[in-house]
């Protein structure tokens, strides 16, 4: 598409995606006086409780999504996993933010790796795998322990698999797991910490970082996000943000974007950063900025995509926050988390808390130390 | 009703109107899994797009005012004007959070300035006015300049006029004017300030006030709300509280309420406090909460309708906070208010920009001083 002028106040954002992500960026567009149309494929979505039109058709009914579309002013969308002709569908008849580009190269694993290298950011080592012969010399050349996964389509620890130790299994009997899907193997990275970088690119090319947070996961779900990240030094500080500029401009990104990284220690020096993965939407470790600065990576999102200005990423009185998810049955403890004083408790509104599902999340901002 | 256990996530808060002030309390119950029913006699109710069910009818139809209740959990409002009738029909199939009883004492004038005598507090001089001969001897007592009110259904200067010197018109004139409203005739205060305070009463009597804040109106509606509010004396802050306490407690209230109050210099002392009115709703000088305060007073009530335990009041870093309103075309500088480093804009999703109507507001944190 070609450029427009910035939107106006009630103007309709589309979102693609009815979960949690698609319900706060709803709730961060009333205040703009934007409405909302959700595209979700289930009718119990949680983002239809506050918005004010709803689509349900499935993600590849592409006559569904060209009226969506074509029924609002922008489109945007709160997962990757969109396919490439129901992004053709979105983007012939709205602008389509972030584009369409940035959901191809996002959207597997292997095309992702090889764009974030060619911009001379270190990923780890990695090899494509289609063959039992294919992972036999992977791993022959990378080493182990060593993570085969799914291309595309995988998320939260789903589509992947260790492998260990040597004569764990044949790479044959491994690779039938996978149904014949074309995989990618990945190093280990001697890592002490994990990192993002939650950004916002405008239409205008401005660019907001917020402060890089250290995020702990269990069971391949993120678990915990605290900012500034403990003992991180300003110079990986800078060098984190650096990286998550390039790769938004590389991409000519418009929204806000999360890119995933490793702090892997030098004897010599501040840690090396090494990117695991790029999402290109709002991101669960960015759910601290609600409370915890000016303006949420919500609010950033809906300024981007519809052209305004961005607004100010920094954090509310320089307070360090804590984003705590609840996870699965994590969520019983909300009348014991309601009568904490400070926390903020963020339910999504999703009928059963089964084990690995993500019900809410807590905040707590903490005095400056 | 009997008391009811507390809600709990997933349950339906219904509210009776469709205005901004029930838009923000939808957008704050979305965060605690809660669904949101709204009830407005207006197709294009700003409340609706943020909703998950809406009930169009009229605020006297109480065969749909019943439904509407019976398919909800609780049962609030957005503002006090809502007949007996429909408050009864309302509580007779939910709890109706503030009760019946806080609608009737506060949307009648007269009513609500005995109550607040009654419990010690000053307000006004003020005479009952139904005729011209009351309206006579009224301002002979009194003096002048005072107010002539209609006792019902006023707001934002609607329903009022100012009566300065001698002659200013006959008596007969002037009541002529109110078509045989019952009114009130108001002496006038000689305040140098104006305060409210925004305070909430949960379900299981805790009391929790924001900083009083002080306003400034223009054309009888709300201009700007400031917090701590200039110049004001600890002691007053005090008096100004407790205040408002007393009338949360004497009315058995749930939910938020606000108390507007002028402050009278004294000789002698810190400022005399006299009340003007109550409102048994959020309200306008406490949306600098939403960004402000730890837990906004939508969050509060909220809170409080829902039996949970009530949120933290404080300031957030203990900031000083200002809250502009955008009335009528003001709305027109929005662009330039978003590009505004840490100004949050809040528009209402209104259509139409007309004199005097509330369109949105900007907050905006302050260093503390």
């Amino acid at each position: 598409m070609t450029a427009r002028p910035p939107l106006q106040p009630g103007a309709t954002l589309g979102i693609v995606g009815g979960g949690q992500l698609g319900r706060m960026i709803a709730l961060a567009a009333a205040p703009y006086g934007l409405k909302v149309h959700i595209f979700a494929p289930d009718a119990d979505s949680p983002a239809f409780d506050v918005s004010s039109e709803r689509t349900v058709a499935a993600y590849d009914d592409v006559a569904a999504l060209a009226r969506f579309a074509a029924s609002v002013d922008v489109v945007t969308y709160e997962f990757e996993n969109i396919p490439a002709e129901a992004a053709e569908a979105l983007a012939a008849k709205a602008p389509l933010h972030p584009n369409a580009a940035a959901l191809a190269t996002t959207q597997d694993r292997l095309t992702e790796k090889r764009f974030i290298n060619d911009l001379g950011i270190e990923t780890a080592p990695f090899r494509a795998v289609d063959t039992p012969e294919d992972l036999t010399r992977a791993l022959a050349e990378i080493g182990r322990p060593a993570v085969l996964k799914t291309r595309r389509f995988g998320y939260d620890g789903k589509g992947q698999r260790m492998i260990r130790a040597e004569g764990d299994a044949d790479a044959a009997a491994i690779l039938a797991d996978f149904n014949g899907a074309p995989c990618i193997l990945e190093g280990f990275v001697p890592f002490e910490a994990e990192v993002s970088v939650v950004a916002a690119r405008g239409a205008d090319g401005a660019f907001a970082a917020y402060d890089p947070c250290a995020n702990e996961h269990r069971d391949h779900i993120l678990a915990v996000t605290r900012v500034p990240a403990p003992g991180i030094a300003p110079q990986t500080e800078a060098a984190a943000i650096g990286i998550a500029r390039r790769i938004a401009e590389a991409l000519d990104y418009v929204g806000v974007l999360a890119v995933e990284m490793f702090l892997v220690p030098q004897a010599d020096g501040p840690a090396r950063v090494v990117v695991n993965e790029i999402a290109p939407r709002v991101h669960n470790s960015g759910h601290w900025t609600i409370e915890g600065a000016t303006a949420s990576q919500f609010d950033q999102h809906v300024r981007a995509v519809c052209g305004w200005p961005l607004g100010d990423p920094s954090r509310i009185g320089g307070m360090a926050v804590a984003m705590h998810n609840l996870i699965g049955d994590d969520v019983e403890a909300w009348a014991t988390i309601l009568a904490r004083p400070g926390a903020h408790l963020h339910l999504y509104g999703k009928g059963e808390a089964r084990p690995g599902r993500k019900m809410g999340h807590v905040t707590e901002l903490l005095p400056k130390t």
